[in-house]
C-alpha cells in the first residue's frame, strides 16, 4: 500500500464510502495465512515476484500438503525443495500433475510461463559428477520461474579444455550458476571468461580439508575474477532463484 | 575467435590471401599486454563487458600509472580501487580529468555512458555510518559502469522502521547492494522486502566476536530470504560490479 | 549461614546450649545429597530460587528416577529436560501426575505457582517451524517457574511484516526469548522493537555454512540492537530459565 | 501507533477534523532525524525505554557533536561510548556539564533519575584488574539508566575465597554483570551462587589460545550454571544496558 | 647403551672376547618386535618406566591378542584402553585373570606393585556424571601403575560448595586429574585450591557451542590458575598416565 | 597441438591436402569423451603422463563400469580409488584380470611397466597401524605408475628408534610418502633425515583435538624441516601419484 | 582452617578463652589484602606452596610496586613476569637486590631455597633459537621455586641427532619443559624418549598456517607419546611453575 | 656412519689401529656445531644434499654473521632467507661477494654449480603482481641449488588465456612452483595442464575472507587435479627447496 493508495483510502473514509472498521481492516490486513506451525507469506509474490517456496526438510507430509494447497489456490505454480521421494508420494496423491525431479529432490506443480523468444538461458555448470544434484536443484528452480536452462556438467579445472570448449555457451548466458565442491576454483575461471553475472554454489562434495564445503566457499568468496557472488554451501535453490531473478529483470525490459 | 571466424581464416589461407605465418600469428595473438610485473588483460572488455579494473594495493605509483596509460589508450573509461590519496596525486599529474572519490578510495578517468532513460537504479544500502566507505566503493563502481545509483545509509535492523520508510526505493531497484557489518542481518531483511537481486557485502566493522567480518559473512550466507548472494568481506567493488552487470543485462534488452 | 547466624551459633556454644560436636556439624552440614554417581544440590533452591533441574541426556532411567524422587521429596515442583519418551515412561510409572511435553522433550511433576494477576508474559518467538522444539523447551521451563508464556512462531525476517503484526505483544512482554537458526537475524530485529530484555537462542537448524548453529550464534552476539544477550546453541532451557528469573525479579517487587 | 490510535485518527478524518494530507503526514511521520551520514532514531526512547546511545568509534568529532545536540534536545540524558579523550574535549566545549569516565571511555550529559529507595543494585564483577575498563563501561551505562551499581573487582576463580567473601552482595543483586577474560570461568561460578540473572561479558584479556576472547566467550556460553547469558566480547555497554533493563522491569512494578 | 657400555663393548672387541659380527649385532639390536602391522616397543619400559599400552581402537581382536601376548611375556602388567566388551571377550579366553573395567572400557592383566605406605593418592575429579567414563580411564591407568586413586565425582562449579567440601582431599593429593566437559571451569577452580599439579582433561560432553570439547579445552588452556596443564579431549589415559609419572617421581626418592 | 602441428596443418589446408571442414574438425576435436554425467579426459595421458584415475565415491556401478571401459580401450592400465568391495564385484565380472587391493580400497586393470633397473623406490611410511589403509592407497597408486614401493609401517615418533633403524631405506628413496594422523610429527622428523622429497599425508586417525586430521595437517604444513609438502587429509592417492611423478622425472633422464 | 582447628576454636569460645567477636573475626578473616584495583591472595602460599606471582602486563608501575611491597613483606621471594625493562627500572629503585632476566622479561626479589643435594633438574628444551625467551621464562620461574635447571636449546626435530645427543640429560630429569613453535613436534619425540613428565609449551613462533601457535598447540595436544601435557601458547611461566610443583613433590619425600 | 663403516671401525679397534677412546670419539662425534644460542647442523649436507639454510627472522645480525661464517667455512654456498636489507648490510661488510635479492629478501654467498646441459627448468608462476616476493624467494632458493629457473608472473585464473599462452613452458618444466593468494585456484589449473610435479604456495595476499592465506591454502589442498602438493602460506623457500630436490633427483640419474 503506497501513498497514493493511502490517500485514496482515506478519501473514501472521508466520503463515507468506506467505513472505519473496513478501513482499519484494510490497513492491517494480514498478508499471510496462519496455520499455527507456519505462517504462509501470501504477500510474497507481489513483494518479490515469485510465490513462497516450500522447504520440506523437517516438515511432516501433512504439513507440506496443507501448505501446497494454500499456495496452489493462489498461484499458478508451486515449488517444493529438499523433498524426499516418500514425501512426494504423499503429495502426488492429491496433485496428480505434480512432477518430481529425483536428482534435484524437488517437485513442481503447475506450469511456468514460457520463456520469451530469444531470452538468454541460465547456464548451470558443475565441476564434477557428484555436484549434479545441487546443480539440478538450481536448474529446476530456474525452470519453475520460466527460464530456459542449459546444463554443462563435469568440466572442472583439472581439465580446463573441457570448459573452454563451451565458451560459446558462456558468452550467450543471461546468468550463470557454477556448482563445485573440492576446491571450487571453477567459479573464478568462469567468472574470467563470461560476461554474465556468475553465482557460485560451493558444495559439500570433497573430503579431508574441504571441511564440508568450507574450502570451496572460501575459494569462491575470494575469487580474483569480478562478477562472482556466492550463496550458501549446497544451496542450489538459492542460486537458481537468484539466476531467475536476474533473468527476470532482463525480460522485464 | 569463433568457428565462423576460423572457417573464414582457413579459407583465406587456402586461397593464399593470408600467408601461413600471418595465420599462425592470428591464431595465437596475445590478448594481453605484458609489462613484466603485470599482464594487462586487454581482451577482457570483449569477454566480460568492462575493461580491467586496477586494484592499487601493493602496486608502486609508477606501475599504476603505466597500467592506467595502457587502459586509457584502449578504452573510454578507467577505474582504480584501493587507491590511497598519495597514489592518486601521482596519477592526477598526468591525467588532469581524473576524479578521486575519497570515501571510496577510488578514482575514475573518462566518462561513463549515460544510463538509458528509465533504467532502474542500483540501490546501495548500509547498516551503519561506518559501512559507508565500502558502500561508496560499490556505488562509484556501478556509476563507472554507467548506472544510476541511489544511496540509503544507516538503516540497520536495530531501528527497522528506518528501512521500511524506503520500501518504495527497494521496489524500484534493478539491483540492490546491502553493505553491513556487525551481525549483517540487514541483507536478509532487504531480501525479504525487495524484488530485485540482492548482493550482500559483509564489512569488517564490528568488534569482539565479529571476527573481522566473519559474523556478518555467515549471516548473509545463511540468509533465510531467497535472492541474496554474497561477495567477500569489504569487497565493495565486487558488489558494485556485479550490480552493474545485472543492470547491464537489463538495459541490453 | 551469614554473620548473624554465626554470632548466634557461637553464643549458643558459649552458653552450652549447643555442644561442640553439634556446632561442628552445623558448620559443615552438606548442602547436597550424595548418590555416588551424582550429588543433588538441595541447597540450590535457597541459593538461586528454583530447585535443581534434571538434564536427562546420558543418565540411566533408574538414575533419573532416583534423582526425581529426591527433588520431589523436598520441592513443590520438578523439571526434567532432554528426556526421551521412553525415559518418561519409566518415570511416569511412579509419578502418575507427571506431564510430558513431547516437542520440548521435557516433563514436569507438581504444580507451579500461578502467575500474579497482571504479570507481563514471557514471549517466546521463533524464526521458523523447525525452531519450535527448542522454543517449547524454553516455554515449558518458564511455565514451570510460574510464568505466563505467549508463543509467536514462524515470523522470521524474510517476511518481516509477519513480525511487525505482533508489535503489541512485543511491547507488553516482561522478557522475550527469540529462537532462530539459519542466520539468526530475528534477535536483532526484535531487540530493536522491544522494551524488554531479549534472550537469543541460536539453533542448529540450517545447513552448509550455518556450521551447526555457529552462524546464528555469531549473528546474535554481534547484534547491533542493545538489550540482547545469548545462550548456547539449542539451549531452550537456559533461555526459559533466564526469562523466568527476570520476570521473577519483576514480580518480587 | 496502535489500533486505537488508528481508529481515532480515521474517525477524525471522517468527521473532517483532520484533513487527508494531515492524516497522511501522521501515518508516515518519520520516527528518525536524517543527518545524511546518520539517521538518529528519535523513536527509540518510546520503543525501548532509553534514548539512542552514541557509539563514537569511527565517527568524526563534528558528527558526534551534532548527534549529541539532537539527543540532548529531546531527552534528559545522553550517553556516548568508545569515546577517546580527544573526542570528549571537542564535545565538552559545547556541553560544560558533560562528565567523562576515563576508564570506561564514555561520557554522560544530563542527570539520570535517582534509583528508587531500596532498589536492588546492579553488581558488576571482574575476574582480574585488566578487565576493569570493560566493567566500568557496563557500570557507567547502568548508572546512566538510573541504577545503583556495586563494583567487585579482581575476584577470579584462581582464588575462589575472594569471591565467596562477597556472597552477601551476590544475593542482594537485582542483576549481575560478570566481566572476565582468560578462561572466563567466573560467570559459571557466580551463576551457581546467585539468584539474580547473570550477564557474562567475555573480554579480550589474555594471550595465546584465548584467541582474542573466544575462549572466555565459549566458556560462558557453555556455562553449566543456569541463569547465565552472554554478550559480545568486550561489550560492557551491552551488558550494562541489559542489566539496566532487567532492573527497570523490577522497579516498574 | 650408554658410553660406559660402549667402552666396555669396544674393549671386549679389542681383547677378542666379542667378535666383530657379534659387536655389530649388539650395536644395532632392535629394541622392538616387528609384527608387520605393528612394531611393539619393548624398549619402552626401560626408557619411560612403563610397558607400551595397547590402544585397541582400529585393531582386530587377533592383533590385540598377539600384542598382549608379547607384552605379558616380558612385563609384569599389561594395560589396554578403548577396548570394546566384545574385544575383551576375545582376549579373556586366553587370559583368565584379565580384569575388564566397563566404564573405563579398559582391561588390565597382571598385578601392579602395591603403592608404598603413605604415598599420597592421585585424586580424580569430575564436573558431572557424564564425565565419569573418561575419569575411570584415568583412574584405571593410574592404578595399573601402582598408585592409590581417590575419586570425587559430580562437583562442577555450578554448585561450588560441593567441591569446597572436599578441600582436605585436594590438599592431600600427590597429583590431581580434573575431568570436565561443557565449560570446563572446574580445572581453574581446583588449580586455585590445590597444592599438587593439576592435569585437566576436557571432555566432549556438552552440546551446541561446546564444539565437541573445544570450549572446555580452551577454558583449561587459559586457566588463570597456575599449576594446570591439559591433555587432549577425552584422553583419560594420558592424564592418568601423567599423574602416575608424577607420583612415580615422588615415590622414587 | 603445438605451433609446429599448426603450421603443418595450415600448409596442408593451403595445398588442398586437407579440406577446410576437416581442418576445422581437427582444430576443435574434443580431447574428452562425453558420457553425459561425466566427461572422460582422454587427453590427460598426453598432458600429464598417466590416464585419468577413477574416483568411485558417489558414482553408480554402471557409471564406473562404463568409464573403466573407455579408459581400458585407450590405455594400458586403469586405476580406480575409493572403490567399495561391492563396486569391485560389479566391475570384476567384465574384467577378470582386475585386481582389488582391499586395504587401499582400490583396483587396477592392466599391467604397469616394470620399473627400470636400479630405480630408487618410493618409500611409504606410517606413524601407526591405523594409518595403513591410506598408506596402501598411496602405495598401490605408485605401483600402478610402474614404481617399486617399499613399505615401513608403525614407526611413529613416540618410539623414534624404530624409525632410525630404517635410515638406510630413507637415504635410498627417490621419493618418500609419510602417512600419519594424531599429531603428524613424523613428516618433520623424516624430512630432517632424508635426502628425497617428502610428501606428507595427514590422516583423520585420532580423536578429540585432532579435529578430523586438522592437527596433523597443520603440523605437516608448519614442518621445520625443508623438503616437505603436504596433500589433503587421507589423500593417499594424491601422495602416491605425486611420488610417482617425481620418480617418473628421475627415470626419464 | 580444618576441622581440628575448628573444634579447638569452638572449645576456646566455650571456655571463654576467646570472645565471640574474636571468634567471628577468626572465622571470617580475609585471606587477601584489598588494594581496590587488585586483591592480593596472601593465603596462596599456604594453599598452593608459592606466593602469588605478579603478571605485569596491563598494570601501571605504581600498582606493580605496591603489590611487590605487600608480597615481599610476607614472603622470602617475589617473582614478576611479563615485565618490560622500563617497568623493572621503576621497581629496582626501591628494591636494589631485584634481578632482571632480560630474555625472560621477568624479575626476582629475594633468594630461593637452594635445591637439595642430588635433586634431579628441571630440563628446559627449545626447538629453535626464537623459542628461547619463552623457555627462559620457564627456567627463571623454576629457579625462583628453588629448582636446578638445565637448558638445552635449538634441538628441533629437523635435525633429530642434535636431540639424541642429549639423551642422558633427558633420562636424569625430574620434569621436562619442551618449548617449540612452528609444528611443535619436539614434545612428542621427547615424550617418547624420557621417563619424566613432559610439559609442552607451544610458542607463537612461526608464520602462515602456524596461526599464532595454534598448529604447535594442536600437535602437542595430539601427541602420540604418553606423559605429555600442554599449557597455553607462550606460557613459559605456567610450564616452569608446573615443573617446579612436580619437582617439589619429589623433594618433599 | 653405515654398517660397513662400523665393521671397518671395529676391526681397526680389534687390530689396535684405533684406540678405544678414539673409537668412542668417532662413534659419538657431534654432527653439529654448538654456538649456545644455535646448533648448526653441519651434517645436514650429507644427509639431505644442501647445507643448512639461515632463517634470519628473529636472529641478531651478529648471530647471523657467525652462522654464515661457519657455513661458508664448510660449504661452497650459503643461503639466508627473510633477511631485511639492514641485516644484509651487516653481513656484506665481511662477505663482499654476497648478493642480495631485494624482492626475495634473501642473500646468497658463493656460486652454485651450473645446471647440467639440457636439464629441465624449475618454472615459478604467480597469480598476481603482489605474489612476486614469495615467488622470488622460491626462485632464488632453487637457483642457489644450481637449477635453471623460468618465471611466469601475473597469470591468474581471472584471465585464463594468459596462462594458456605459456603451455609450452609448463610442459617443459622439471618441477613447477605455483604462488597464488586470494582464492589460489591457479594451482589446480596448472596441475591439470602440466606433467611435472606442482608445488603450491598459498600467499597471504588478499583481504576479508582470505583470512591471511587460509582460503588459498584450503583451495590448493583440495585441488581436484592430481600431482599437486602444498607448503605453508608464504613459504617460498620451502617450495623452491622442494622443487630443487625434485630436479636434483632428476639430474642425479
Amino acid at each position: 500500500m503506497n501513498e497514493a493508495d493511502l490517500v485514496h483510502l482515506l478519501e473514501q473514509v472521508k466520503r463515507g464510502e468506506v467505513s472505519v472498521p473496513e478501513a482499519v481492516e484494510q490497513l492491517r490486513t494480514l498478508p499471510f495465512e496462519d496455520l499455527g506451525y507456519a505462517k504462509i507469506d501470501t504477500h510474497r509474490h507481489l513483494r518479490t515476484g515469485f510465490p513462497e517456496v516450500i522447504y520440506c526438510e523437517g516438515k511432516a507430509p501433512e504439513q507440506v500438503l496443507e501448505i501446497v494447497r494454500r499456495i496452489v489456490a493462489r498461484h499458478q505454480i508451486a515449488l517444493a525443495t529438499r523433498a524426499a521421494p516418500e514425501l512426494f508420494q504423499a503429495v502426488a496423491a492429491d496433485f496428480p500433475d505434480a512432477r518430481y525431479h529425483r536428482e534435484a529432490r524437488a517437485f513442481v506443480i503447475g506450469q511456468p510461463e514460457a520463456p520469451p523468444e530469444g531470452a538468454p538461458p541460465v547456464v548451470v555448470i558443475t565441476g564434477g559428477t557428484a555436484d549434479i544434484p545441487v546443480a539440478e536443484e538450481a536448474a529446476v528452480t530456474a525452470e519453475a520461474m520460466g527460464k530456459r536452462v542449459e546444463r554443462i556438467f563435469d568440466v572442472g579445472v583439472a581439465g580446463i579444455h573441457r570448459l573452454l570448449f563451451h565458451q560459446e555457451s558462456l558468452h550467450s548466458a543471461g546468468a550463470i550458476v557454477v556448482v563445485a565442491g573440492m576446491e571450487g576454483a571453477l567459479a573464478s575461471v568462469v567468472g574470467g571468461l563470461a560476461r554474465a553475472p556468475v553465482i557460485g554454489v560451493p558444495t559439500s562434495v570433497g573430503y579431508g580439508a574441504s571441511f564440508g564445503g568450507l574450502a570451496a566457499l572460501l575459494t569462491m568468496l575470494n575469487s580474483c575474477a569480478a562478477g562472482v557472488a556466492v550463496v550458501n554451501i549446497d544451496n542450489g535453490f538459492g542460486a537458481g532463484y537468484l539466476a531467475g531473478l536476474i533473468n527476470l529483470e532482463k525480460q522485464a525490459i
